[in-house]
């Protein structure tokens, strides 16, 4: 079959890899309907994360069941998944307090697993999953053609924008700050609408992501960034800060950020992958009495809800696919990724 | 009157200081029945943080008041009064909000207020307090002479290790550990006891801190630090890490130590000022999916219920006041600390 394989800065192509098979008996093998690009493969992409060997890569994908092993119990062939962005077991101490990113057995996408070998990734045709039971969730009925972005969507940035809002302890009535205009960011605006904030402000340069911020419940747009940007958010709350912030880009600016946005007391959630904090301003948050979480989502935990919610039409996160390529154009959506001409790119096998 | 100056490292002596009196409407003059010696007040004993000239010291006192300023409404002469680490209005929107040490208008014990002059500090004869009505709590009625360490101990130790309970969200039937065996460490176990955690781990050396530790409701004592100290409290925990940690010093070493020995998506709460704190590890705060929350207790948001606890005999905090000096030994008061050979000094006016 073909796979997305990275082979260096800014070289990703189509390889020919073995067809997936069932080796464990919890095994599933799911054919890929959609795949996602990840603002965080770019950091691999544009070099900025060093490259050892030529990888597999995609951590998002939706597909169907094509093959399950003896002991899954949970899928049958012809069922309609959605990946989170690990597999887990989902019966470990760490799944079971809800941090499926801290699976005893967590593996990822496109590295090598708990067995050693290497795991598939999303970007191609089909996939072996690990862990089935544990990982994938089904929808409750095949989705229709308009409902594929959302689900996709579910599989990293929603969950990751509905984890910030939950971790930044968002209450109904609420003032809060979204920092980052990505997907995560843009996703994080929608969550922040459902979890009942009532002024959200988004601070976003790109006009199509200012536009998108609006539809999902922004209720202030800030385009300026650093102090000035704190300084425009204080204005526009008359003088005061917001009781939340959420950071969705993982750099030490965006974290100086959003910690600059919360008055004293608030609380600040970084979602951002920390690829490029080296800096964390630990007196700002003891002097502001501020609580601060940081993670990854555990987006297997909040799959079943988002689910009930995209399948319900409650949301429609999938609007932050604004290209989609066939999987053998996939060097232009990772390229048009890269140039920030689109916001997230959906690959169709 | 006589009160306590700092004239350089390792120099403390009673001085002869100007009587306090009424200079605004809504000051306080509050006679000290008992005063404290706190280990933040050591840094600068100790000459970790310089000292630009000689300074009145105290931040912990409880006393009657002797005269109010005519608009104080909620005190009277004769009141008995605790007196939190810091001065506040208890109206602005941060007061409101439950932090008290950002108030708007908060003023420290011997240092410059808010109108420029330099406030009085605790260990003295007299206090003139500002914002009255803001910053003192009175007693119900006059407490009996065996209730006023514990008194005492709310001004700040007992407030702060509630507050470190508090904001690591301690639920009953948790695993806890606490690092520093210092009065606010003691108070942690304390306020977790009280909060129903079941498991309380200290990290103390110091046998008669880990007594008073267990008698508090510590139900483990690790006596190693670092790494050590860590898989220390993995193997007692069966291999498990905690739910949550309270860190009670303010040092690389200790933030460390209590990030180190919570479990994925546990919380952190800390509560040592930062006087040592140069590196955050935020990376592996990240990897944990970790929330820490940081910052000084807002003691006048808890006094009145950590007041209703001391005076029905629920807790005495005042336990951990193991030396009491008369006030003209004040400099025996700050060795004793300094050479750790009491726990907490108790000054007698």
């Amino acid at each position: 079959m073909k796979a997305t394989v990275l082979y260096g800065s800014h070289d990703v192509r189509l390889a020919d890899v073995p067809d997936p098979v069932i080796a464990e008996p919890t095994d599933a093998v799911v054919r890929v309907v959609a795949a996602a690009v990840c603002g965080s493969d770019l950091w691999t992409y544009r070099g900025a994360v060093p490259l050892a060997e030529p990888a597999r890569f995609g951590h998002e994908f939706i597909g169907v069941v094509e093959d399950t092993g003896r002991s899954v119990r949970t899928l049958r062939p012809g069922d309609f998944v959605v990946a989170p962005f690990n597999a887990s077991d989902n019966t470990c101490p760490n799944c079971l307090n809800g941090v499926h990113t801290s699976c005893e057995r967590v593996a990822h996408w496109g590295v090598p697993g708990p067995g050693g070998h290497v795991m598939d990734a999303g970007q191609g045709e089909a996939v072996r999953v690990p862990m089935a039971d544990g990982t994938l969730v089904a929808t409750p009925s095949q989705p229709a053609a308009e409902q594929i972005p959302s689900l996709l969507a579910l599989c990293d940035v929603m969950a990751t924008g509905r984890h910030a809002v939950r971790t930044a302890q968002v209450a109904p009535g609420e003032t809060v700050v979204v920092v980052g205009d990505g997907a995560v960011g843009l996703c994080a605006v929608l969550a922040a609408e459902r979890a009942g904030a009532d002024r959200i402000v988004t601070m976003a340069r790109h006009p199509a992501r200012q536009a998108l911020a609006e539809e999902f419940g922004a209720t202030d747009i800030v385009a300026s960034r650093g102090e000035e940007g704190v300084a425009e958010v204080r204005e526009l709350l008359g003088g005061r800060l917001a009781d939340a912030a959420m950071e969705c880009v993982g750099t030490d600016a965006s974290l100086s950020q959003a910690i600059g946005t919360v008055r004293p007391g608030g609380r600040v959630a970084c979602v951002g992958l920390p690829l490029g904090v080296t800096a964390y301003p630990y007196r700002r948050v003891f002097s502001g009495s501020l609580t601060v979480s940081a993670g990854s989502a555990p987006a297997r935990a909040y799959l079943p809800g988002l689910l009930a919610d995209v399948c319900s039409g409650s949301i429609s996160p999938g609007r932050v696919f604004d290209g989609v390529y066939p999987l053998d154009q996939v060097a232009d959506a990772y390229a048009a990724m890269d140039d920030r001409t689109v916001i997230k790119a959906l690959l169709r096998p």
